[in-house]
């Protein structure tokens, strides 16, 4: 009954990060008697540079096979210049696809020990607690037709295609009904339907989907206002649904609300919860190599492998306990460093985490 | 010689707002001999009301034959349930789209006697002054085809198409430029070229227009992350140049950073200058008919058609320093009062604009 979890450390930050949160896992592996086993390849750039493409045939048979992948962060300016065909984010967005992973949790949670660091006043982020649901294999991000071309009066344009249909616009709004019902049983789902044929049908969706959950308080948003009030009062909020490039958008500003989006795991599930786990961070080329940059964001993507995909709650629970005490104990990456504690690189921070564990 | 102006009231609190920034407009008209004309006429769930469309073919010609239009806003609950072909927001969008407005300015601008009204800390918006150049005629807004329909499986589905041609991408690089040189020399163009072919297109011919303005620091950053930044350390951006749907959700999301989108004027204009003037915020259906909404933005918005579309720089100061003024004498509507200061409705802030002036 051994499980297989699949390892893609990536580019820029991701072998340093990856290589404490395998130290996290390993330990927890052996202490709850997980029974997994672990294997290793590549995504992104190293994945380019070793295969000649961002996501190997190979690469993507193991993925299918393993019960989890858990993968650190693509891209780099190395892989700028390529052809933007085989660039590192579209091995991303093909692992993605392929393997459905069509629902991308994105938790926005302020730590309190980290209060300071968000750039917004204490009270109105004190205590922020949102989760974002964002549908990862449709919309504009693989629509198609898409094209690049030359008109009949040289005038060069580009185009790309907005779809959804209804069953894609089911099964996310169920995992937003589902996250809602756990947690404070309020959804806000967010589109731009005043404009947008295609968020029409997501809200008609919506609320057809929403008569399953009368116990949930479903709201609907513009996303332009949920741009708003995500800086306007962010605690308004409990759960997000939203489409895929309205997610990428939502996703990254609610994070940076916390100030510390250097302790944001995700997760991206498909409908067997299986799943890919990953920091919401990027792979900041910029500090990659200095063994300075924060491993928790991937630590605490090890925790949400094990609460959603192999339903650990006690070892998921006792990872965040031990990144809490952690923190408690004063340590910070440069990231989150503040006057008054005590700055630590990548290992001494991951070696902390195993030692509270 | 003279000059017509198009006012268009709109819903909601539009008119409230309106009549005191129609005040200003008649005020600094005679002050300043600009040989204006004052037209009346509806747009949005009036014009609904009025004609059955939210823009009659009648205004539409008007909007044409006049120098500038200044707009209130337009929408509300009560045209929310009819045919999505003629709500009020149609009217806005065509109105743009026919008068050829494709120029969107939006300045987010912190009033040093409101700077507490933000949400985000003092340091971080001290001093705040961005403008955001939204591309406003093109892109997944006007995009054809756009369908909603059901295939042969019995699924409905829907999409969009967002697509930008070269011409379109070069005008409106080409007012962030503008923009830039006649303010901090820095230009930050938005997009999301990872993922989409018409950001790839839009990168590209950015690049091609900023070797026509060597001395403008040009710099390119992906919608997400700039969605991160506006909240993180919004003071490094000076002008921003994006596309529709990207200028929409950040614009607003900028505007909501100086904590006071009742300030907020904003601009959108053709290729010779002619212009649109409307306030940033919406119809605030919720408080219209009270006496309560704050006229400053869209008095403002006649002190921006002043400057932009008449080149009346003297006219646009005053206006502007009667507003500063008054804030200055502590007078506040109810959306940006605080203790200590003076709470007035919307006609007694008009009046003390004039007065000022
Ligand atoms: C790298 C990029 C393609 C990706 C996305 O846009 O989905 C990233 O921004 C994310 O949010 O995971
Ligand atoms: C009302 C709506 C259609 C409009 C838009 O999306 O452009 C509004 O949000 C705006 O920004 O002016």
């Amino acid at each position: 009954m051994s499980k297989q979890i699949l390892i893609l450390p990536g580019d820029g930050i991701g072998p340093e990060i990856m290589a404490e949160a395998v130290k996290v896992l390993r330990l927890a592996n052996d202490k709850y008697a997980l029974g997994f086993e672990l294997s290793f390849d590549e995504l992104g750039g190293a994945a380019v540079d070793k295969y000649g493409v961002p996501l190997a045939d190979e690469t993507l048979e193991r993925a299918r096979a393993a019960d989890a992948v858990l993968l650190g962060a693509v891209g780099g300016p190395k892989w700028d210049k390529i052809d933007p065909a085989i660039r590192p984010e579209r091995g991303l967005l093909k692992i993605r696809s392929q393997l459905g992973l069509f629902a991308n949790l994105r938790p926005a949670i302020l730590y309190p020990q980290l209060a300071d660091a968000s750039s917004l006043k204490p009270e109105v982020v004190a205590g922020l607690d949102i989760l974002i649901v964002r549908e990862l294999t449709g919309g504009i991000y693989f629509g198609q037709p898409r094209e690049s071309k030359v008109l009949d009066n040289g005038e060069r344009m580009a185009y790309d295609t907005l779809p959804y249909s209804e069953s894609e616009i089911r099964r996310i709004a169920k995992v937003g009904f589902d996250m809602a019902r756990v947690r404070g049983n309020k959804l806000c789902s967010v589109d731009k339907a005043n404009v947008l044929a295609s968020s029409q049908l997501w809200r008609t969706v919506v609320e057809e989907v929403a008569k399953d959950y009368p116990d949930v308080a479903l709201s609907h948003m513009y996303v332009d206002n949920a741009a708003m009030q995500l800086v306007r009062a962010p605690k308004q909020f409990d759960v997000v649904v939203t489409d895929n490039m309205f997610g990428d958008i939502l996703s990254d500003e609610a994070s940076m609300l916390t100030g510390s989006i250097g302790m944001l795991p995700s997760a991206s599930l498909d409908a067997n919860n299986k799943g890919m786990y990953e920091p919401c961070h990027g792979s900041a080329p910029d500090i990659a190599g200095q063994g300075i940059a924060n491993p928790l964001a991937t630590i605490l993507s090890v925790s949400m492998m094990l609460r959603y995909s192999f339903n650990q709650t006690q070892a998921a629970d006792a990872i965040e306990q031990a990144v809490s005490r952690v923190l408690d104990q004063g340590l910070r990456t440069g990231d989150i460093h503040s006057a008054g504690t005590t700055k630590v690189g990548t290992a001494a921070m991951g070696d902390a985490v195993v030692e509270a564990l």
